[in-house]
């Protein structure tokens, strides 16, 4: 089958074996999607080798679990160890065993076919199309942020970055009741947010608005839009730090320690929420889609995915 | 009247005129302790020209409240506005127009008489002595960590710095019935902590316990503690930052969000706990009381203050 593989930081579609399952799920995939996490693998981030790609929606082909066969299913990235308090208590994301797929210890959805633990399997509902379905992964990531910090109506949120993953937190998080205020550079991304009822601003604009924000979401990965987030905060505020950045960025403890601001990592979140709300319809995917490949085009298409400008890009296995 | 003070980071004690009270309340200083704050300021942090000191006992001679007239007080050292929704809530504390004892915009405790409006002063028990008095103010700071963290004896916490305010946060952490390691590099200070049932390790030891913790502090105010801390706290776990370090530090996003850790601010407690744990004897703070000066030696204090191993030196007025 195909793949899309790093090695030592060189890409390049291959033909390798399809996955041998044992006791694990085999899942043909009918589309994946393009992370910037992706890209940074590519570049060396997290020291992984193999095929790459967490982001996907397929048919269940083989599976212990005989009534999962044949369905179509999205699947929850982090497989467990099963024995550990964590995987006991029902969430293995922060297993100390765990793998990922695409990420650590684990090949990916960049292929024609995968394998994960059919417990981390979610049938997919009727009226959702896969191209909806792929967006299950970061959708559940922006719901993430609902597992670690407080926000209703009375909340006003900002949100630093207008690409895919800032337009999924500014859209989940609005639909709390709160002020969302989006902060990007792209005016045509923007305007995405806007149509969503979400308030929007340059960051140039939004550096007015000093210590008026509860919770400031960073999801641009630029370490400017890091001291952005912190002048923003009121005091007791809550950073939510949704993306890495290259590299170490600095912290001015003076600030967090007077001020008592905290900073919350968010990383993934649970799938089921992201599908309820994509059968309602209430996040618009459709917009953050810019291109698609076929899977044999994958090297292009990662290239495409780290233009600027372009959003999600997705591959289709033949 | 003697005082303190600090301008443009040269320090001297000056005679100068008594405070005039007019809506406050006056209160004879009858001993105040210098904190690292009070050394950093005299180095030029936070831009503060004045009298500096903020750790105090005294007795009220003028007040409006004539029932406070002669009592022994300590005193809150946050004066808010009294009109913005933080003061209106009970809570001055991140008050935007605050003035701070002896930090920011108010003349502090290390002369003869300071004046704090009424409402921020609290009386002293008569069992807690002037020495014990005093810490009021660090062990409110210590207590503060319960308002920004939840721990509970199932929580595993490493306190990291074994100075004044580590050695308070330990104890006051301790008392929940948490487990509690302090790290510090000083056998005899370690030894404070042990008397009181804290588990003790040198910094290299507790390097070996990667990932152990549920709550880290960081009261070392040194850049090293705040990557011990990281390396400490398990996934979801919460680091408190208790101290400013000088200039800025370099943070590892990546570990923060894919191990989803907090990092949590803390600086002023309330005081009404820390004079509750006083009265109970609940905490040894002879064993951290150094050296005593008049204030007319305030600048050898001072300097004897910033020396390595002494812990706090107390400035008793006339």
């Amino acid at each position: 089958m195909l793949a899309l593989r790093v090695s030592k930081k060189h890409l390049a579609v291959k033909d390798i074996e399809k996955p041998d399952c044992v006791d694990e799920a085999l899942v043909r995939v009918l589309l994946s999607g393009i992370c910037n996490t992706d890209l940074e693998i590519a570049r060396g981030y997290a020291g992984f080798n193999g095929t790459i790609g967490h982001e996907f929606v397929g048919v269940v082909e083989e599976s212990t679990n005989r009534a999962l066969i044949g369905s179509r299913v999205v699947g929850e990235i982090n497989a467990g160890c099963g024995n550990c308090d964590l995987c006991r208590a029902g969430d293995s994301r922060h297993c100390p065993h765990r793998t990922v797929l695409g990420i650590h210890g684990r090949d990916g959805a960049h292929a024609e076919f995968l394998k994960l633990p059919a417990v981390n399997l979610l049938r997919v509902p009727e009226n959702v199309p896969d191209e909806h379905a792929v967006f299950t992964e970061p959708l559940a990531a922006a719901c993430g942020i609902l597992e670690r910090v407080g926000v209703d109506s009375s909340t006003r949120v900002a949100v630093i970055g207008d690409g895919k993953l800032g337009l999924l937190c500014a859209q989940v998080l609005v639909l709390t009741g709160a002020n969302v205020l989006q902060i990007g550079k792209h005016s045509s991304k923007l305007r995405i947010a806007e149509r969503r009822g979400i308030e929007i601003a340059t960051p140039k604009l939004a550096a007015k608005r000093k210590q008026q924000f509860d919770v400031v979401v960073e999801a641009s990965g630029a370490a400017s839009g890091f001291g952005l987030a912190l002048d923003l905060l009121r005091s007791k505020g809550q950073l939510v730090l949704k993306s890495t950045f290259h590299g170490k960025t600095e912290l001015d403890t003076a600030r967090i320690v007077v001020d008592e601001i905290s900073i919350v990592g968010s990383r993934c979140g649970r799938f089921s929420p992201a599908l309820d709300l994509l059968k309602k319809a209430a996040i618009d995917v459709d917009s953050l889609i810019s291109e698609e490949y076929s899977l044999s085009d994958g090297v292009h298409a990662m290239r495409r995915a780290a233009t600027k400008g372009v959003m999600k890009v997705l591959l289709r296995p033949a």
